[in-house]
């Protein structure tokens, strides 16, 4: 069965919990239960992490192999200054799907820049919390286009 | 009923008829079709367009006021290089989501730049021909929520 | 008699029928109207036209030559974008005043540069529709002086 | 009464006065001559003046508060080089359209930056003499709508 | 036989016509001609087209597709702009010479970058209208040696 | 009663233990007991902590919010490629104050940009030890106000 | 005794008589008065200007030496731009604080450079009018260890 | 005796278990093995250790003062992205060598900078698991000539 | 009887003996024969020669005054590093044709820039050993033309 | 007979009172004595003036014509910010040599780029106090060969 | 018999001889001295040549092709100004070592690019004249590895 | 008995036998003769020297040591793009003047940045051959001011 493992970087853990009448009440275990909710629906197995320290971004990376498929990486603002998660992605030769709840090129100019899109299969954001069952119907489809 | 509107710029209408080793044997007419599919689906009017000229394309873009709720915009190589197309999106106020069949990421570092990205709800690309799908309920998805 | 060509670039057929309350309800249509009064009061013949395409504005600054003794040329978008246009009027040998609605120096950083300001007598931005009617004052005074 | 400012900057005192066979006859004592006949056709009460020091043309704009409706600001050479100039405007709160006689854009790079542009109301250049009259006509239409 | 299309961009169709002291009287009807005879002499077919429109010239790129053998391209003000051209050859998989009738190099900065130079077969330029026989000639040893 | 929470970055731990000549004696313990004398003079409560750990000062921010009522961050080295520090502060919407004990302006290139000042209501640079004293009654300076 | 010198320049003049709802009702000379009561606080001798024009405040900086102990530097829009009081702070070989009441790094890309910053002792920006309480107390602590 | 310290960053630890047709089966415990032999030949005692945390090497680099003479860092993707690392080297007033597996010039232009390589004693790269062996040659010569 | 020079810069002597299978077995002898045909069939003089040396190249430029009517000029990699051969030309104020047999511009980016094209009468490159025929042809139309 | 107004900007007032173990004891006054003993030998007439404003610096310019014919500006400072002193000298059609006490290129980058160079007939720079004496030699020695 | 050259670029011949305080009493004959004694150790032969001309290396380069199986280059400041060099490297098709006797990445920042470096098999700077023994390691091992 | 070097570069021999209605009349030999003079009134002895070959001089400047007191460099070309000739010059630690004939700051760019400069003792350029007689009592002034 195929199994994706779905990664989150540092202050995702703050989701909903704080300027609700901007970001919305959807917290990161909404997000959960909601992808596993589609993971379900598309038959595939699900891995779902958060972590604001980069070193532990990369182990949970590294530990992916073997057991998952593809990652779908919300590297949060790990994205515009981390080579050592590009780095870790390039390792386990995993397909990876960059995320991004917001439009970062709508934001700062360092937003612009992403050290993960080079090495990305492809990149999704701006469509918020919906964003992750896109992300997760887009990687269904590129390992069944890969497999 | 809720109406969208896909636009293809420059080189589109090529798909499929070259190289079939590289992109594969899917044409324009042959996304076109499952867009219509997917949008019988999801329960929406498709419009459906292609273009070589950037003239062509902002008067289409202008014409969809009115008639579409949103633009799903796969603006090829006017992307990187055409104001013109941002300000007609801009003019006709229509929630527009940039779309690219390959990871303009991983390519020339003229593709990394984009008119467009700024005044997108999202951006999706990398994923080939399904990113229209992807594209396409992702609009649906935002012009519920903003609706 | 003096003739003048007014030349509007991409975009510029939607002024007045969109967001009235930020743009006001000044029409294309209007602005020609005015144009027209103000062409009457100087004593100059006026031509006056829109394009949302490159290239048919490049034909329309060639036809240009021979029947006008200069162009205002409000080019919108492209500005910023076509190297076509400002060779154009370099090829036709006619002044050309660059004129803007906005004062596009308090916008995006792209719209700072300008591919005609070099090769134009003057630039007006800022003013609006009324920036027209300084445009041919402008050009009028301008070919008095050069003539 | 309306009353408007124009402030001119360093150099400008030499007008007409140094190498007439390029910049022509017409002196600042006549460009406020001509200045003044214009201003009584619009009705407008005007202020005229030029300096040389920075300091001064900063006293100068601080002291229009409360005296003038609107300033035109021919600033030279400080133009490109004054963050004061910028910040009295800015503080006197008062309307400022930026004046050039040349087409600044068509000269040295460094004439293409300037610190006053995105705090103007507009930008006039290239028009001689001739723009200070189309710069008192651009403030009294700015000043009839704005007001 | 051979078939090999010359392709021109916008303003080429004024040659000849304005400032003949300056680029002389060669038209590009005149520079057609000589591109007939030549070609007549180097026994190959030839095609030979003008556009001021880059969707036009797009349109033409596509439509060479298996009715000529190689393009040479002077796409005049397109070559610093235009991503749209560089994806149209890069479709069309055709070899492309591209083409200047003056030394881009020795013009403004905004000529010497290119989207076309890197994938064309070579560059020929500042040799005027006498280039486009120079371009005939290395466009049929370049089919030669690849064939 | 109001709590302000004094962070430390990478390194800060060393302060005092090494080159006595040049930095001093003063360890970050002498500046906590420092710091503490003043939070008790200015009655305010006091958190004091530090890590080399980018990760670990992200979840500190995140523990501050509810607890703390703005932070004084010394962030070292990771002031200059942290944005996860930046988004833990705008993600907790606590007023920050950036402090450094050096000059950071009178250092290499890379120590004058600043993911943090952005976001901050104030910087103090270049004090020592006794930058934490300034910081401190910045910070109650700027609450009162707020408040 | 210690004496120290606040230096204000361009624009500072105007502080609380204009946009109070803005930047508050606190004037210069409210901020002098709330400096002298800190100074005497603190058992030191205070000297206070402001200048518009930068030639004075140079002088100003000159006339300094023998006669202060120090300078607190708010140089406002000069801190951008001028290097004639860089140097006259090096000549006079005083030590300086650079004293702003925004945090600049806050605000347009200009104000983000700073020809005071490499030879200051340190920097202090955002506090507003309590800056120069701030400035006071680092100075003397400043001179303390120095002396 | 004099003792060495070999430390290396993030993704390292797979070294050797994937990709052994492109990196060869050569581990990272392979090498620790090389260099703890080439220590002995050489005289000198081995510290090696590894990491993907950026803080956890800070702690590393910290602990190492007092118990080595010198530090060999293979920093890997942190080489190009951390200021903490270098401080913390300045910090322990260790020599350090910068090494890297691959030659980091012949690949991606962000692996070009190093924020480590000023403060270095000298850098060596390109040689595979044989640069460890090269790199205690040359600490341990350079710490006989600094002695 | 009109003569031209061809001089050719570093590593072209190498032309053909190394990588035939790349580069073909053409070598800088055979080219010399193909242009003295050449030369022979449009009734012109050659000379032809090499180094590897910058200043031999300098003086071979300066001995050609007075015996040479034109320069066609393959500098290698002196095309990008080169002043003195720019400066070279410039003094003995012979037309000179920049000649590659590569398309430089579809290789390393430091090959975009050459100190000669803008001196030079035009450029042909990416033709291989066929380009010295063009340009051969190209001089002698050239001179024809300006003689 | 032949005039010569040697022109220094801010803080060269305070040249040889201060650090006289740095920069000597030669003060201004000693410079303008040993300038007028070298234009008596030279046979020239001398004007010397200082200030610290750029202001007055334009307004002494202006008064040059007709009264000096050529001028040495040692701007200092407002070398590298100054349009308005460029300005000035063009508008006096006065030749001007710049001259610098210290080697500029030397120091701070921001010092190696001038406003004023490109319009001087020479520069002289690094020799201190004798730099004065050549630059009369060589303003004397234009002036023979201009006249 | 493996056999590996050794080549210096400008300014290498005078070390030792000058400065003895700062660079030491090694000479290059030392140098030389030492690498035979090492490539004797190593059982390879040795080359060793140094030269002042960009060319001389050239063609030394060049020489080596069918004599030696690799080059170890220091090539002084040639490494960052000399395309040629690089090319020659390229054209011989030899495993080439960049070697600086001091880490360039710690000195002027024009001494941090290198041409050499992207063609190299690797890099060693730092370490003096122990260098040249490290670089023969190296590159012993290379070529039985790559052999 | 002091002695001086004059040593110049590429393209210098030609000086006066080419465009004498530009350049003059003036030869290098017209050079060395004045400056001979000149160093005989100076009581100096003279060395003088010209390579069009950038090896050439960087062994003339080795061989000035221990024969001449000072270096009078007039580099031509080699000054933009020589990192060879600066470290000569370092390596040799003789004092160095740069000298030009023309302004370079009024022409190319690339002419604007020098090698050399930082490491001069002082520059001269602008005064044609004037400015050796210059340099010369230049050097001798800073000779007697340092020995």
């Amino acid at each position: 069965m195929t199994a994706i493992l779905i990664l989150n970087g540092p202050n995702l853990n703050l989701l909903g919990t704080r300027q609700p009448d901007v970001y919305g009440h959807t917290t990161l275990a909404d997000i959960e239960a909601m992808c596993r909710n589609k993971a379900k629906a598309l038959g595939v197995e699900l891995g779902f992490g958060q972590s604001n320290h980069e070193g532990a971004l990369v182990d949970e990376i590294h530990a992916a192999r073997g057991r998952f498929d593809g990652i779908i990486l919300n590297a949060g603002a790990y994205t515009h200054t981390s080579v050592a998660l590009r780095d870790a992605i390039s390792s386990v030769e995993l397909p990876m799907i960059e995320l991004h709840l917001s439009n970062v090129h709508a934001r700062e100019a360092f937003r612009h820049t992403s050290f993960l899109s080079a090495i990305a299969v492809g990149v999704i954001c701006g469509f918020g919390a919906k964003g992750y069952g896109l992300a997760l119907e887009a990687m269904v489809g590129h390992l069944e286009t890969a497999g």
